[in-house]
């Protein structure tokens, strides 16, 4: 199968292994030491202006969960810095001491000094906090902090296949349906959580991996963000509406869950979405890759369908440079080069460090901060450090 | 003041009157009897593509609430054809039959067949009802109708200020502030339920004349969409956000009823709150009106911040036509040229009728669609039919 040869490989690591090193090293994690912590209440500010200047003192729990994530995974995986493991503790602690209410909910925002801003009827800060417990366990060798991101995951099981249990009503006009982002999300806490000991969730990870394949439809070669229960297409424009970055981003979860599990079936399902999402989600005018895509070719409802955000980009490095390393296809190596490109091309910001986020269809910038509600310490990092991992093993077909 | 004369103004009438009513009778309406209405289960579709197929069956209730708003308007105030009152008929029947509740909140979205979807966490599905209601009671001479509107009305003065009475969480970080939308939004509702007879409503009139000039800072000459309950500025990107649309909406609905109370000193600062937001609002690059500017040149948080919707340009067309209508000034004239020129060339669309609603900052259209969850027959028809309204009177300045 593979086109490819360990010259191949060795080639790429020259092209690639410094510039992301240098990238994550030099201009991305320097920019989140530099300009996130709150000296005065703890945690990280997230609402960072292009030079890092705080220009929103809200602080969004997901990305104090990721940025404490990330450090975490940056000091058991790269090195055992002081530095970064304080920066971690500083976010642990502040979401300990104000975000997690009794009820196991987290709060979505919070005032600089711990109030209480907004609480979503959505699952997914809780699912950012998890996972950075279950890092911040390991990284502090806190035996105590593991037991409880092990006991969350068992509510969240819980509540993510049923979001009235957080409060979010049911009407009866609603159409049964199931959302992408609740498998794949579940699949990439699962991983973080528990690892390479999934034993006690085999059969979880086994129902994730059938509903999302629910979504992935070979005869239109379209992942669909929203399907019926039984994966038949929903009529309307939520039933045809993709999002390129999120299927290639479940499409990596996915291949780690074939590797680790040896499942050479979910690992051509993983490497289809990764494909099908990049074919259809490239903009062949403008390049780069479209936010939303209506499948059969209507405008996507969100005004922002047509934008390029940073994110998308660092889910398909990853994915298709994953890709290229299991199977040595061209196709996935040549995919992976040209988000490279553009992405290092638009996103970087070798003057301030870290990446823009939103570009417009041509690809200027048309946000000229750095961190956000929804942007912060987290895709561009995590991105750079799968990158560089793969690039220091041998590829899947050498022999 | 007046620097034009009664010339010009014949001179505009004949420049904007027969185009404007071509545009109206021609293409806009006839665009949604053709299109909206649902032959199997009465009300009207409002997600209509660029040539009027129905693109999704989803019922959005604030249309619903315009549409039978608009045709119960051109029924009493252009001509009383009886396929108008039947359009506006068939919609107040489907909202009465299937999207009022028992406790008064009105469904944001509904099935096709009047099943609900979604319930909103804000009174406008409400608001658009009552207008709706009380101008169909008026085209129909249901006074029952009416009554109920005026006692709507009612519950709505009470809702509008405090927004946990529909189950809007409060928490304890968030800043007291107020939106512009509110007293706008009142200001609006109370002219087209009570009209010239608002002698009862005297005191919340002037209570939302009050409200509403808290956000219009002459220092910076913006007007703020949220401010501190005092007036004063908000820290933060929420506290820098302007809409220029919105203001200039809010300061035509505000010029009204400077015009019924016979008030200059609300006159002028209805004509500042269209000026401004014209001159902050307007891309000096590319044309159009942006969507939201950060008062401070931060970047604004939404993503569409740089896009041209629609229905900013038709509130300006009507606000700067009004405010030449009312004072002749040379400037209020050129803008409303200068909107006209770039609606008319970028929004109308003469092959399929109606207008698009949504273009990218350089002006080229990002969504083919009509009609959508937040667009539907309201925006277009108003402003042509109060520019016509305005075309067909003598200007203030005459004499």
């Amino acid at each position: 199968m593979a086109s490819s040869t360990v010259a191949d490989f060795a080639a790429l690591r020259t092209r690639y292994r410094d510039r992301y090193e240098h990238e994550l090293f030099e201009s991305v994690i320097p920019f989140w030491e530099r300009h996130a912590p709150d000296p005065e209440h703890g945690g990280h500010f997230n609402n960072l202006d292009r030079g890092g200047a705080v220009y929103d003192t809200t602080k969004h729990l997901w990305m104090q969960g990721r940025l404490v994530w990330m450090f975490s995974k940056f000091y058991r995986t790269v090195e055992a810095r002081p530095s970064w493991l304080a920066m971690a503790r500083s976010g642990m602690d502040f979401m300990r001491k104000h975000a997690v209410r009794p009820d196991g909910r987290v709060c979505f925002s919070m005032t600089a000094d711990g109030r209480p801003v907004y609480l979503q009827r959505k699952i997914f800060t809780e699912c950012f906090y998890i996972m950075a417990l279950a890092e911040y366990a390991r990284a502090a060798e806190e035996s105590e902090l593991l037991r409880e991101a092990y006991e969350l995951l068992e509510t969240m099981w819980k509540w993510a296949w049923d979001w009235t249990k957080v409060g979010r009503p049911a009407y009866e006009g609603q159409t049964p349906s199931q959302a992408l982002a609740v498998p794949m999300l579940m699949l990439n806490l699962i991983e973080e959580v528990a690892g390479d000991d999934f034993g006690t969730y085999r059969a979880e990870v086994d129902e994730c991996i059938r509903r999302t394949a629910l979504h992935v439809h070979a005869d239109t070669q379209r992942v669909y963000e929203i399907v019926a229960p039984d994966g038949s297409c929903l009529d309307g424009p939520e039933g045809r509406l993709t999002t390129p970055g999120h299927a290639i981003e479940a499409g990596w979860f996915l291949q780690h869950w074939a590797q680790r599990l040896g499942r050479p079936d979910v690992q051509k399902q993983a490497l289809d979405m990764v494909r099908w999402s990049f074919e259809n989600g490239w903009d062949k005018e403008h390049e780069g890759i479209f936010y939303f895509v209506d499948a059969e070719g209507y405008s996507p409802v969100p005004l922002e369908w047509s934008m390029k955000l940073w994110w998308p980009h660092c889910e398909a490095l990853y994915a298709h440079l994953l890709g290229y390393f299991l199977t040595g296809d061209a196709g996935d190596l040549a995919a992976f080069e040209a988000v490279d490109r553009y992405s290092f091309e638009r996103f970087a910001d070798p003057e301030y460090g870290e990446w823009f986020g939103y570009l417009d269809r041509q690809g200027a910038v048309t946000h000229r901060f750095k961190g956000a509600p929804y942007k912060g310490c987290f895709h561009v990092p995590r991105a750079l450090w799968l990158c560089l991992r793969l690039l220091d093993e041998q590829p899947a077909w050498h022999s």
